[in-house]
């Protein structure tokens, strides 16, 4: 499907968002959202109440950054990253409501939410069990079809979900993790390994620029809840320029 | 504000559904659809899961009732009914938040949210509280602007909150209660006094007569969740009928 | 281990009570009680607010029903049904956090705590998962050692969970269910086959005698939460009193 | 009520910690407990997940740091920083759910719920509304009983909820408030007024020494959840130390 208006050779620059609740603040949006180019904005089941919600939609907005949805499991105490045994039509429902409460916020912010990421326990969910892609999917084509646009969505390069979502009619933009290790088999190194997370800007800038050379993936996600997330978030913008590499958002904010 | 295609002299019946909240039931929503013109569907805050509010809001489109979007305080322990002493900003990031996510499941199941009206503790305070009216108003009127079109809410007659729906430019709809006993100043028997509530369907219903009679409410609302009131709503239509006043929505569905 | 004082050949009916939340009401636990010897008390994670907690102690110190702690997955949207991946740490903590509550409650209404049920989606993830069981039995020793009396544990006949429970010095109690179908290799015929669950008092009556029967079980479980659950709850202690069968709990109150 | 074996002249210092959630942290509870002769650990409702309860609580056994239950209105979204109107019987109920809950994991941690002291909104309410001081006491005492000893409370000097515990047999605490500036007549300078919070590690320190000579107060409140809080306990500390006055807990750990 054709992303018109966009450019097909830039890369675009994803990062969690909206995450704190109430008295709890994680990650420092402001600082951060400035180096994005899609903000995977939380929609208030394993993080974000809609006060931030609101400020990070606002914020978004003032940057040109493109809002997506961060749909999860209802799990607060467990902040979406354990799975959960949900229904099919639960889970549809529950990621319907969730794209609803934050496209709500995001109009009157003056964005609208223009893709979907599942989140935590769910962004692996949907490639291990075809029961929930597809109910996730089911909820963003009904959405899309109210709104008059199909949805993107965002996960792994040759996975379920993304092969799922082609099916369905919607655009399927694959991702890679620009502060993640990998193992010579494309895979992720395990978060029980050593080194499986790349706390060094530097070396996460030189991945960047690797992944986005490879042109495998479409997006470069950066976790925004780690320390130093915001100087690595700026190191990636740098290399990626020093290399020539443009950078825009697969979807018009 | 003209309500067009509507009928200026046909009352409205209103009535709380979607209030079920997974394993728990709360009022026959399916036996009490068809009674009603407008339904206030719960949106997740005080009651109401997603799978609720869309089997709810498909009962509803297929009953041709009208869907308004019930906004409650986010107590589900307390059902909404207990005062929260909530900062203003809050309060409106909430409602917005509630408007979104009933509206995407309003609209999947081929209708739309057309009104607001208060839950519970909130329907009282914003009556007692002006930052509180406003706040909720500033949602509604928010959400109208993306929407394209004023949403009329729903509140006690000669009130400050429909007074500032008024000066918000948002229609106001009065609404009295068919099957709450009524002083001789206009206001409602407090539930601790014997009688406050009536459970008789005739009594009800000839209240409903008279109210409707009065000229003083565009809407008649039942209470869904009291034992009896699929037959109190029944014999509130026959009533009406019986007086030749016609039963309508005060928006179109 | 021995459990003195209560009489070894007595068969226990032990049913799941105090499952109410707020508005919600489920089951009649005032009516069930009192045909019960063991209440499987809610402790508000998969439902139970603290007022039903208390109520339904109380109606229990009353009725001379032994108190157990049913202690689930935080999901009161899913009311526990659902298995969550939940970190072993984690587990052992909300069960301890549960166990407690509800013992201060059970103390203060004039009993106390006798025993521990993994509710829902945990009593059968405790025979699935050793890290779960083993979770769950941490969390009833450590209570148990605060306490000064080991806790016994209800479960499945044969069950992994209850060959922890002993391998951890806590007394094992094994139950059949009356009101549900066995298939003749002993396992219960599924949910998603016709008859799975007895509906029919008599029926009901009948498989609790022959399980008591049997010798195989220590106590007798009945759903509390299906129509008609209090009267087969009487007819299977009528039925057991004319078999000549003695029914008393393994735990005194 | 004598507090036996407790030297009657020594300070108490007391914060508020267990106070993150899940995936939140709130405060560096590590680093300020040493500081702590009281360690106010909330319970589950306003903050505070079983884990973080649990590690909270064997970090105060290790460093000798008395434990006490800081009991809230069931709020995550608010903090329990906002007033609810709950029903005293409710929120009776809602006290002794917390305190059985974080007993229990006191006592696993080898310590114990030593004493009480409300949080946030709930703080202020029981001097405001009598129905809900008396509520938290009935709570405080009801497991008291069942303890076999009197907890303490701690509240505002000469306030309607300590005279309340007095009346009921329980020790009344009163505590001061190291970084909170006093207006003349001894009440707090209104959070909404400039200089209201002291930041300054000396003016605490300075303020903490005058507040323990004065003898006013029994224990003196440090806020954990402010930047620079561990510092200003630990100048709190040194100062106190420096004036020859010492400190201690109001209840043996």
């Amino acid at each position: 499907m054709r992303l018109s208006g966009r450019d097909a050779d830039a890369i675009d620059i994803n990062a969690d968002v909206g995450e704190s609740f109430g008295r709890w603040t994680l990650g420092d949006d402001a600082a951060l959202l400035p180096h994005l180019t899609s903000a995977n904005v939380a929609c208030g089941f394993h993080a974000g109440d809609p006060t931030t919600l609101r400020r990070t939609c606002e914020s978004a907005v003032e940057h040109g950054v493109t809002i997506g949805a961060q749909v999860g499991y209802r799990d607060l105490a467990g902040f979406g990253r354990r799975d959960i045994d949900i229904d099919a039509a639960d889970l549809e429902a529950d990621v319907l409501y969730q794209l609803g409460a934050l496209d709500a916020i995001a109009r009157v912010a003056g964005g609208e939410v223009r893709y979907v990421k599942p989140h935590g326990a769910l962004y692996h969910a949907v490639n291990r069990r075809a029961h929930k892609a597809r109910a996730v999917l089911r909820a963003v084509v009904a959405y899309s079809e109210v709104r008059g646009a199909a949805l993107p969505v965002l996960g792994l390069p040759d996975s379920q979900f993304l092969r799922f979502a082609e099916e369905a009619g919607l655009p399927a933009i694959s991702e890679g993790f620009a502060d993640r290790d990998y193992l010579d088999d494309g895979s992720l190194r395990p978060r029980s390994e050593q080194g499986a997370v790349l706390t060094d800007p530097d070396a996460v800038a030189a991945q960047a620029v690797e992944l986005a050379r490879s042109g495998t993936v479409r997006s470069l996600c950066i976790h925004g809840d780690t320390p130093g997330a915001v100087g690595a978030a700026a190191a990636v913008r740098s290399a990626l320029a020093a290399a020539g590499i443009s950078v825009g958002p697969f979807a018009a904010p």
